[in-house]
């Protein structure tokens, strides 16, 4: 359950390529201090969160998010040895890691610092929760270097 | 949504006290890495979290912590204006912050470190989503010295 605010504040991520329905992301930021984050990730069906990273910043620890599946599938994929038969296809791209981790319902995936990761939801959408430490956009560094963290907060009343 | 390990794992804290249906908090540890931490708390009706505080530890900040309301009510009091007519009344034992909190589904309050607090639920009962730094229990300062956060965990088979 949101509160009007935060219904109201729902923020759409396109990540600069106005393809939201393939390449994008729908977000609901609970908190975000200085410290620690929570957020929940809503995916369109097939939908997906492009390839990048969360560097370390100026001597800092980049940031480390766990992401917990709440409803839908989430195909997740992350460095290390690539998977031989990866359950989804990218969008038109640059993606470069392919090992892959399967979320369902009640399933999470602890991300480290600085580690790349992409990832796609099933056929029927999905809403991930997001636990870390503070989320700072400005500072992710996308492999596909036409992307960026711009963000559209959508408008209630279209 | 649980995994079979989660629900086999749920710890119940009755803070030494062997009153739980009084004071006490029943929990599900989603994450808890040096950096950030996510939890579910179940209580019961009018059960209570009792007062404490997460100090500052060799010269660490103690934690932070977000309680957001998913079910139920959550009456919480912190430090603060006492507040002239609060909505519940804790058990007996010692407790000094009056400053109320009312949070319905939905709504959510943090705490910084350091800030003495106590929550009960109401009587439906509720259900908190903790989104907070490292939870290190061991820490934790109660204002009533008879407690402890000593944590036992359930026997699926009881």
């Amino acid at each position: 359950m949101l509160t009007p605010e935060e219904a109201a504040n729902i923020e759409v991520a396109d990540f600069g390529l106005n393809d939201l329905e393939r390449t994008g992301l729908q977000l609901v930021v609970y908190v975000n201090t200085k410290r620690c984050c929570a957020k929940e990730l809503v995916l369109f069906p097939h939908q997906t969160c492009p390839e990048h990273r969360h560097p370390h910043v100026n001597g800092q620890p980049g940031k480390e998010e766990t992401f917990r599946c709440r409803m839908g599938t989430v195909y997740l994929y992350v460095e290390g040895e690539p998977t031989a038969m990866p359950a989804v296809t990218p969008p038109a791209g640059d993606y470069t890691v392919r090992h892959e981790i399967v979320l369902h319902p009640g399933e999470q995936y602890t991300i480290m610092p600085n580690v790349l990761h992409w990832f796609q939801a099933g056929p029927e959408g999905a809403v991930v929760s997001e636990f870390s430490t503070r989320s700072t956009d400005e500072h992710d560094v996308f492999t596909d270097k036409r992307l960026q963290r711009a963000t559209v907060v959508a408008d209630s009343k279209d």
